[in-house]
Parts: structure tokens; sequence; C-alpha cells
């Protein structure tokens, strides 16, 4: 049996429970979350203790409504605080941090036109991708990771690879605000037929969850088929989501790790990276899988 | 005499210099400048002391690329780094960083195009006053201290009042992206005549140098004024700068303490603030001063 996090809802609350670890020269780890944990987030608390080792780990649990655009579901997004602590108990986390939202917004949110916060403006790496379809969301997340920064002020903060683009757009902005946190990235984690965890699978009846296999598939085939180069692996993953009419995509792209555009010749062993958005139903996913041009898996 | 301060040029050397005065739990002191300095900055430093006591007190220099429109005076501002580093020894300074631009912006300038960093998007604020017409200026601005908040991980950093919407801009920042850093404003220092220093004013020649005392005149009147509303306090200085006609009005603006409009029917003892920017010559200056509505000073 574990004691539990404690909770902290307050800067002023975390600033006294992690004095005692800084002062001791202890490193300072970092979950993001937006709650609604699962076995995803687990993996990710256990990066981020590989990480720190005995150094106090918090969990975030914040759902931001800047980064929900209209008709979005913010609204409807799962609160499930009890299980997350649980999970958080068996997961050895240290502390929970579960902010109201003066505490994160002490000018309220920047909705409104009539706001006049302060934000972090991703530039056009984030109009790509996710962006086209999705427009302030990475305004908003990007604002509110600083803002996580500012207040837990960690040495390392743990991002999953599932939110591909989340990931390279915040180490894009630790890189560019010279910020003093090491980023870490953790690999997707899948049920054992391949489908990607995530928060939103809930939303998915026994139907959809077989139709929604077609993306982890998909990406796959863009692995094996890299072997041929960029474009053939971009054929091979939409050959294999046509094949799953109840999957309406979004986007397919191979791109560079850091997300830029492929030339169009690659040479074979560049490092690149297949990602798909699609709807079941009226479930957004996404996914995304590492491969490399002129190799096979 | 003073053994003067040790110059760090990365981040790294930086962290080394501050690691054991941390350790100690002693806090640190930003004052961010772009060198040239005055006895304006001298003040900066003294307040910074009074904050910090013995904790080390870190002066940043670094031209700001970004901060600067075209045809501004990038190519043309001061530099006088071994006079500023006497000063800095002089004033009891402990650490003077002075990053390379590749250590500012590890992607480079995000002046083109092309350009993807991430940035801090101050929002409408920057578009009142300075910021119309100087577009970009105040992203400029509070990317660059963002950087250096980010580098120096001060406790406390001081900025003047003569830059009273940058000021404001940072309190603004530091609150919205919950930032853990206390901004401190520093008095505005001035000649005997009243003129506000600036690292400009050594671009006015002896003629010029007397017009540019019509910008503090006028912020008097306005203090005076303002006994009777905010609308005196407005029409005297602009009846003040229209003695002087050599000296060309950018703006006047009377405005709440954080540079909201003031409403029509201002209570006495509202708090406000007076604002001015011109042309001397072809040099622009500005200046502002606090006022009570209602009150002589």
């Amino acid at each position: 049996m574990t004691s539990g996090p404690v909770v902290a809802a307050t800067r002023a609350q975390l600033v006294d429970l992690l004095a005692p670890a800084r002062a001791a020269g202890a490193r300072v780890g970092l979950v993001p979350t937006m709650g609604a944990l699962h076995e995803g987030h687990s993996s990710l608390i256990r990066v981020a203790r590989g990480e720190i080792g005995d150094g106090p780990l918090v969990v975030s649990i914040f759902v931001n409504p800047l980064q929900f655009g209209a008709g979005e579901d913010l609204d409807h997004y799962p609160r499930t605080l009890a299980a997350d602590l649980a999970l958080c108990a068996a997961e050895g986390v240290d502390v929970v941090f579960a902010p109201g939202v003066d505490e994160v917004y002490p000018t309220g949110i920047p909705t409104s036109s009539t706001n006049e916060s302060v934000t972090v403006e991703p530039g056009p790496l984030a109009t790509i991708l996710e962006g086209r379809t999705r427009p302030g969301h990475f305004r908003g997340v990007l604002t509110m990771v600083a803002k996580l920064f500012g207040l837990v002020r960690p040495d390392v903060a743990v991002f999953g690879e599932k939110d591909y683009q989340q990931l390279a757009l915040v180490r894009r902005m630790v890189a560019d605000l010279c910020l003093d946190v090491d980023v870490v990235g953790a690999v997707t984690m899948r049920e054992p037929d391949g489908l990607a965890l995530s928060s939103r699978n809930r939303y998915l009846d026994a139907e959809q969850r077989q139709q929604a296999l077609a993306l982890s598939r998909a990406l796959r085939a863009a692995q094996v088929a890299a072997a041929t180069g960029a474009l053939s692996a971009r054929d091979a993953a939409l050959a294999e989501l046509a094949k799953e009419p109840a999957v309406e995509l979004d986007y397919l792209a191979v791109t560079s790790p850091d997300l830029a555009e492929l030339p169009d010749d690659v040479p074979p062993g560049t490092d690149a990276r297949v990602l798909v958005a699609a709807r079941v139903g009226s479930t957004r996913l996404i996914d995304n899988l590492p491969l490399v041009i002129g190799e096979t898996p």
C-alpha cells in the first residue's frame, strides 16, 4: 500500500511541498495531463521516475479551456479525479497539482476579443496537421505548458509521443524561449491489437473500436513501405486506410522528425515520422510512428 | 576598489556561477539592459541590490534584434562594453551576462517569413502607444525577457518606469504565464533640469537637448492640471508641447496605471499615468509620469 500523492491546488502549496526537495538538490519531474488517466499516463509517470530518481514527481491535472476550439469536447471531456488519484497513488506520484482556473488564468481566459492576455505564439508549425482543423489549439497548449513550467518549475517534463506535434512544439518552445527544462518524449502505449491508448477511446463502441484499428495498421504499413521511399510509405498507409470506409481521414503525412516537409529525394537512412488523424463516428483519433526511409523495421 | 563583475557569455557559465548562491538559498537579481549604461541603469542596479541583499546581482547586456523594426537604430545602437563593465564594477554587480546571438536565438532570429520560432504574443496592449509606430516591438521585448528569465532564472527583475509600457507588459506576461519572478519598477532618473535619462540622449545636440525639455515640462504640467481632471491634464500637456515647435509629437496619453483607457468620468483620487513620445530632430524620445486625478502633486 502506498500513502498516495499530496494534492496541491495553488502555487503556494506547491512551492511549500517542493521546497525541501529543491533545497536538497533533487530533480523535480512533471507529467502534465488533463486527467482521465490511463495506462498511457502510467507509462509517462514511469519515464519521469526514471529521469528524476528519488526526486519529487508531480502530475498536473487541468482541463485547459484555451486549447479547446468552438464545438470541441471541452464540456464533455472526461473528468475522473478519484480514479486519477488512485492511479497516481499506485504509480508512486508524490504530488498531484490540480489548480483552479483562477490560479492558471489570473487575468481571465483569453477567449473573448476584449481579453488582453499575454500568450505563447507557436508560429507556423502550429498551422499544419492538427493546427489546420484546430486553429488556436497549439497557442492554448503552449501557453498552458509555459504556465505549468512557471508554476511547477520542473527540471524534467515528460510528454507522450502520441501527441507528436504537441511534443515537437513544446521542444521548440523550450529551445526558443531558453527554458531550463529537459523535455522527454515517451513512446506511445498501445492495446495488444495496436490501438494507441487515448482518453477518447472510451467514446468508441465495439464496432468503432475495431474500425479504429485501421489507423495503427496504416502506420505500420507505412513503416514497412518506407523501405522503398517516403512516397511509398504514404501510399501504403493510404491504401490501408481505404480498406476501412468507416474511417474518415483528416490527414496522413510523412514528415521529418521535427515536422518539416521531406524533400523529394530523401536519402536512405533518413529518420522520418508518419502521422494520421481521422474520425471514427464522432470521435477524432490521432496516431503516429517513427520510420526510417530506405529501411525495413 | 572592487574586483569587478564576472562576465558570462553562455547559460552553462551562468548556471555554474550562480549555483553556490542558489544552493545557499540566496535570491538572484536581474537587471536586463541593452548596454550603453548610464546613471539610470545605476539606479536600477541599486534597486535590485535593495531587493536581493547579498544575493548575486546579474546585469544582462544584449542588443535584441527582434525588438528593432525596419528603419530603427539597431545597427547604430550604442555599444560601449568597456564603459558598461566599469559602471557595473562601481555598482557592485556580481555577474555581467553578455550572451552571443546563438545563445539567445538557438534556432535563428525570427525576422524572416520562413522562420518558425516560438515567440511571446503580447496581445492588444502591444498595439497602442509605442506599439502603434513600432509593430512587433513588444513581441520582441517580451520574447527576449522570457528568454532572459529562462536563462538567468532570477527571483527579482528590475525594469525602469522610463519604458513604462514595457514594464506594464512584462508585469502582464509574468501574471499570465505564471512566471515565478518578482517584477520591480524603478522610478525614472532625470537630469537636474528634468530630462529623463536615456541612452538616446547622446544623439541630441545642445539645441535639441534644450528642446527635449518640453517633454518633461509637459508631463509635469499634466500632473498639476490633473487636479481638475484627466482631460485638463491632457490639455495642459499638449499646450506645453505646442510651445516648442521643434518637438514633433507622436502621442500624448493619459491612461490608467495598467494602460487601460480612462472612463470619461474619473473619480477624484484615481491613479493614472501620463505618457509622451516625440521626435526631436531624428531622435525619438519617450517619457511618462504618474498622476492622481483630482489632486495636486
